[in-house]
C-alpha cells in the first residue's frame, strides 16, 4: 500500500484542507447533534473553552438555521467566520449554482458540474460548525422558534423523511420561482431558464430533441418548421442572452450536424415591453436589437403571451389588441419572479399578505419577527420613509428643544440621517448636492434657523427617491454577505452599537443598515459580443466586453476548481464546438 | 462583424472538417432522402457519376441500416469508406458512449460528456452518405425487408413517431440488456451498470443520495447503517471496477464531506463463482480479493442472490443452502447480459429460438436470412464443425477420387481448413504441432496415405476446441470493422473471391471468415492499482498497470475531443478530487 499512500501524498495535498484534528473534531460536534435530534430535544451545540485541560467552562452555542444554498445563503455561509454559532443548512440541493452561467449551460457552453460546488466542500474549509440537510423547508412556526423540513429524495428507500430543527437565528434565503402570471398553459408545456441546473440541463436535451424529432424520415415538412420554432418569452438579460446563445449553438454547431433541417431552426423572442434589454441603457437595447435582427432572430416586442397550448403560442399585440398564433418546437420562460409556496405560506401566517415577496427592515430582519432575516430573491427590503418619521427626527435634532434647528444642531444628527434613509443620499446626488445643510441652504437662501415646516418641506421630495433592489445575485450575494458581518460582530456590536441613531426610541443601531453597491450589469449577445453598463451610466458593447465578461464570470467563481473546470469548457468549446450527444 | 469572423477563423477552423461543398451535397443528397421517405416510396439512393458533365451515367446506391450505435455498429461506421452506399443509421442514442469508462463515470472519475460522441459527428467526417434517426427498431420484416422504428422521444411535441426503412443490407448491432435471471424485485429495485450513460448517472446520483439521506437529523442509526450499505451483485471485471471506485469516491473524497455518517458506509460485493474476476488469472484473482479484504470491501463468493426486496436483499450459500440477509441502500446489478426484446421477437421469427443471441455464421450472416448481419453483444457465432463436414472435406482433398488423401493432395486444402475451421489451429496450439499434416503423421507416424476413418479419428477431437467469444467492445469493435471491410470491398470480391474454399459447394467464399484477436484485458482495482491479463497469460498487477490502462484508454478513445475532455477529467480528479454534487 507504500504506493498508494504515494499517491495520496503527492495529488490529494491540495483538496486536503482539514487538517485531520478538525476533522475529528466536526464529527464529534455532529454526532452529539444526531444524537440529540433522534431524541427529538431541542439542543443546541455547545462550545467548551479549553475542554482540554478539563476546565470545563461551556458555553451553548446560538443556533443558526440557514433555509437555502442560492446566492444569498451561500454567500453569508462564506463570509460568517464567528465560531460561536452552530449552523444548520437546509436545502433541497446539496450545491451551490453560479447562475449567472446557467443559460451557457442550457447550449453546452459550459457543463453543468462546472458551475457547481458542493455545499459541504464550501462549508468544511471553515472554521464554523456548519451541518447541511438535503431537504425543503415547508414550514416555519416563528412562535416556538421551529422549522419543519422534509427530505427532498424521491427515492424507493421508503417515502420521504421529515424532521424539525429549532432555532435562535433563522436566515430565510429560499430564492423565488418563475412567474406564470397565470398565463394558461405555461406550467404545463414551458421550460423555464430561471429555476437551476436541472432546467438548464432539460433545455440542453430539449433543444437536441427537437433537431432529432425533426431529423426523422416520416415528419413532415410543416411539421419540421414547427418543430423548430424555438420560442424565448421575455427579453430580459437571461432570455437575450438564452436566445443568442441558442444562435450560435444552431449556426455553429447544429447546422452542421443537421444540414437536412437546419434552415427550418427559427428563433422567436417575445416581449411585452417596447424594447428588450429594457432596464439597461438605450444604446444597449437598439445595438441588441440591430444584431438580433442581422442574426435573424425574431423580436417580437409589445406582445403579451396570453396562453402556451401542445403545439401554439399565442401572443397578443399590446397596442392593437391583435392575437396571433405561433406553432412551436419549444418555448423557454424567461420572464418574472414570483414567492415560492413555503414563502407564502409564511407571510400569510405574520401577516404580510398581498406582498411579492417577505418584507424586511434595512437590517433584513423580517418585520414583525425577532430573530429571523430574509435576503436574496424571496426579500424585499421595505424601506422606511423620512416624513413617517420627520417630527421624530426633527425633535432628535434640536436638543435644546426651541421648536428651532440651527445649522450646527443639524449637523450633529446630518450623518445618521444619511444613512438611516439612504433615501436622502440619493436625492442630494439627484440634486448634485453635498449634504442636507445645502438642502436646508438652498431653501433659505442663507444660513438660519428652520421650523419644523420648513424642515418638512424641505424633505418632503426625498421619498420619491425610493426603489425596491433588483432581484439579482449581486443584491442577494451582498446581502448574504453583509448578514453574515452583522452576525460575526453580533456581540461586540451589542456592546458598541456602530448604526445610525435610533429616532424612534433610544441610543443607535447595533448595526449599519444595508446598502447595495451596483457593479453594473452584462449582457451578453452572442457571436462572442456582450453589453455591459458599469455604475455611472458607462456602456461598453463588442467582443471586448465578451473578454471583460469572461473575466468577471471566471473570477466571481466560488472555488478554484470550478474556475479551472469553467475557463477548460471554454477552452473546449472554442476548439472542438458544443457537444449535441443528448445525454 | 468583422471580428466575428476573425474569430470563426482563429478558432474554429480546428472542427471545420467537411468543406462547404461537401456540406451542400450531403444536404441536397438527405433532402432527397426525405422527399422519398415522405411518399412512403420505397426508394435507393442514387449516386451519379461526373454528373457535372451532364453524362448522367447514374446507379442506384445499396441501401445499408444499421440498427445501434454501441461498439459493433460504431466501427462498422467508422470503418467503412466505399461510398456506393447509403447508410442510415437507427438508434435510441444519438451518441456512441465508451462503455469500458461507464464504471468511472458512476462515481465522478470521468463525466458522462467526456466518454460520448454524437454520432452525426463520427459520421460528418466521412466520404459515404450516412443518415442518423434517434429512433428504437421495434420490428424487423426480413421477407420484405424492411425495418420499423418508433421515435424514442418521450416528449410533449405529440407522442411517438413510427416510420419504415427498407434495406438491401441489414447490420444488426442492438448489444444486449442485462441479465437479471427472473431473480424478483431486480428490475424494480437495482441499479444496472452495464446498460449505458443514464445508468451511470442514475448510480451517482443514487450514491449521493445515500449519503445525503443517511445526513438528516432524524434518520436513526440502524436506518443509517442500512442505507449506506451498497451491495454489488457480480464479480466481473464491470463489477469490481464499480465496487473499487465506490470504495475510492467513498474513502477519498465523501469521508472528508459527510464525516459524521462516512463510518456506516459499507460495500458488499456478492459473486456466485468460488472467485471474483473468474474469467482472470488465478493470481489476479488473489490479489484482488486481498486487496478488497484490506479495503475493508465485504466479498461474498459462492452466493447467489434470490431476491432483491425494498429494503433487503437476500442471497443464499451456493454449497449449503443457507439464505441470508442483508438491508441495504443501493444495489448495482453487474452480472449477466440476455437478448432485448426487439431482438428475442425478431429470433422467434426466423425461427432461432431457445438462443440466447441472434446465432450467424463466421461471415457474421444471420443463418436463414439473406443479407442480414448481425454482431456484437447481440449476435454469437455458431462455428461450423469439422465433424459435420468431414466427408465433404476428404472428398475435396481427394481430387484423384482414390478413396484415399496423400500428404501433397492434403496440402493442397490444410490452409482452407485452417482457414475455415478456427477451431483447428487451436487444436494443433494446443498439441504444439505446426499444422494438420503433422496431426496425420503423429497418427500415422509416417508419411502415407490416410483414408476416411483415418482421417476422421484423426480429426476426431477437433471440435472440442470451438469456443464462444466473450461478450465485450473488444469483439464487437473487431466484429465491426472487419464487417464494414467486408463492405468496402464487396465488389472487388465478388469477382476475385479471397476466402477458404467452400466444402460443400463449389468455388471459394467471398470473403476470409472473422477471426477474433484476443488484445487482453484490464480489471481497475481502485486505489490507483489494475490487473491486466495480457495475450499468452501474461499478468501485470499494480500502479504501473494503471497507468498502462491509462494510456490505452485515452488511446482508445473515440475522438481527440473525448481524448482531451477524459485527460482532463483525470487531471481534474488527482487535483480537486470528485464533485458530490447531486447533478
Amino acid at each position: 500500500m507504500s504506493g498508494y499512500s504515494f499517491y495520496d501524498r503527492a495529488f490529494r495535498a491540495l483538496n486536503q484542507y482539514p487538517s485531520l484534528s478538525k476533522l475529528l473534531v466536526v464529527f464529534t460536534v455532529s454526532g452529539g447533534g444526531v444524537a440529540a435530534y433522534s431524541g427529538a430535544q431541542p439542543s443546541r451545540g455547545v462550545v467548551c473553552a479549553d475542554s482540554s485541560a478539563g476546565r470545563g467552562e461551556c458555553e451553548k452555542k446560538k443556533k443558526v438555521v440557514v433555509l437555502g444554498t442560492g446566492w444569498a445563503g451561500v454567500s453569508f455561509l462564506k463570509t460568517l467566520n464567528n465560531p460561536s454559532y452552530d449552523v444548520h443548512v437546509v436545502s433541497p440541493h446539496n450545491y451551490f449554482a453560479f447562475t449567472p452561467l446557467l443559460p451557457s449551460v442550457t447550449c453546452g457552453n459550459v457543463e453543468a458540474r462546472s458551475i457547481v460546488e458542493p455545499i459541504r466542500s464550501i462549508t468544511n474549509k471553515k472554521n464554523v460548525d456548519v451541518q447541511f440537510r438535503e431537504a425543503v423547508c415547508f414550514k416555519i412556526d416563528a412562535d416556538n422558534k421551529k422549522v419543519y423540513c422534509r427530505s427532498s429524495q424521491d427515492t424507493n428507500l421508503g417515502g420521504k423523511e421529515e424532521f424539525s430543527i429549532d432555532y435562535d437565528y433563522l436566515i430565510v434565503a429560499m430564492g423565488a420561482k418563475s412567474n406564470t402570471f397565470n398565463t394558461p398553459g405555461v406550467e404545463e408545456n414551458a421550460h423555464f431558464l430561471r429555476l437551476g441546473v436541472e432546467d438548464a440541463l432539460r433545455i440542453r436535451q430539449s433543444v437536441i430533441d427537437c433537431f432529432e424529432r425533426a431529423s426523422l424520415p416520416s415528419v413532415s415538412e410543416e411539421e419540421k418548421k414547427r418543430i423548430l420554432q424555438f420560442v424565448v418569452v421575455g427579453g430580459g438579460p437571461t432570455g437575450v442572452e438564452f436566445a443568442a446563445e441558442l444562435h450560435d449553438f444552431v449556426v455553429e454547431d447544429l447546422s452542421k450536424l443537421y444540414p437536412a433541417v437546419k434552415d427550418y431552426a427559427k428563433i422567436t423572442l417575445v416581449e411585452a415591453g417596447d424594447h428588450i434589454l429594457n432596464m439597461f441603457d438605450k444604446r444597449i437595447a437598439t445595438f441588441a436589437e440591430e444584431k438580433f435582427q442581422r442574426d435573424g432572430i425574431n423580436v417580437k416586442t409589445g406582445s403579451i403571451v396570453i396562453k402556451v397550448a401542445d403545439k401554439e403560442i399565442s401572443t397578443k399585440v399590446r397596442e392593437s389588441g391583435q392575437v396571433e398564433s405561433l406553432p412551436y418546437g419549444m418555448v423557454v420562460w424567461s420572464t418574472g419572479i414570483g414567492p415560492r409556496p413555503e414563502v407564502v405560506d409564511f407571510m400569510k401566517q405574520i401577516g404580510q399578505t398581498n406582498r411579492r415577496a417577505l418584507a424586511t427592515d434595512e437590517w433584513l430582519r423580517v418585520e414583525g419577527c425577532d430573530d429571523i432575516y430574509a435576503l436574496g430573491d424571496c426579500a424585499t427590503i421595505n424601506q422606511r420613509r423620512v416624513m413617517e418619521d420627520i417630527a421624530l427626527i426633527f425633535s432628535k435634532a434640536d436638543k435644546n428643544k426651541t421648536g428651532t434647528l440651527n445649522i450646527k444642531d443639524f449637523q450633529e444628527v446630518v450623518d445618521d440621517i444619511c444613512e438611516r434613509y439612504p433615501q436622502v443620499e440619493l436625492y442630494l446626488k439627484k440634486k448634485q448636492m453635498k449634504n442636507i445643510v445645502d438642502l436646508l441652504k438652498d431653501l433659505k437662501k442663507q444660513s438660519v434657523e428652520v421650523d419644523i415646516e420648513t424642515f418638512k418641506s424641505a424633505l418632503s421630495e426625498v421619498d420619491s427617491q425610493m426603489k425596491n433592489l433588483p432581484a439579482t445575485a449581486q443584491v442577494a450575494a451582498q446581502q448574504g454577505a453583509y448578514l453574515a458581518n452583522c452576525f460575526n460582530r453580533m456581540e461586540e456590536c451589542e456592546k458598541y452599537p456602530e448604526g445610525p441613531l435610533r429616532f424612534r426610541t433610544l441610543g443607535r443601531h447595533r448595526f449599519r443598515p444595508f446598502r447595495y453597491k451596483h457593479f453594473g450589469q452584462f449582457a451578453p449577445l452572442g457571436g462572442e459580443q456582450a453589453a455591459a453598463q458599469l455604475p455611472g451610466d458607462w456602456v461598453s458593447i463588442g467582443h471586448s466586453t465578451q473578454w471583460l465578461w469572461y473575466s468577471v464570470y471566471a473570477s466571481k467563481l466560488v472555488s478554484w476548481r470550478t474556475r479551472v473546470l469553467v475557463m477548460s469548457d471554454w477552452g473546449r468549446r472554442f476548439i472542438f464546438g458544443r457537444d449535441s450527444s443528448r445525454i
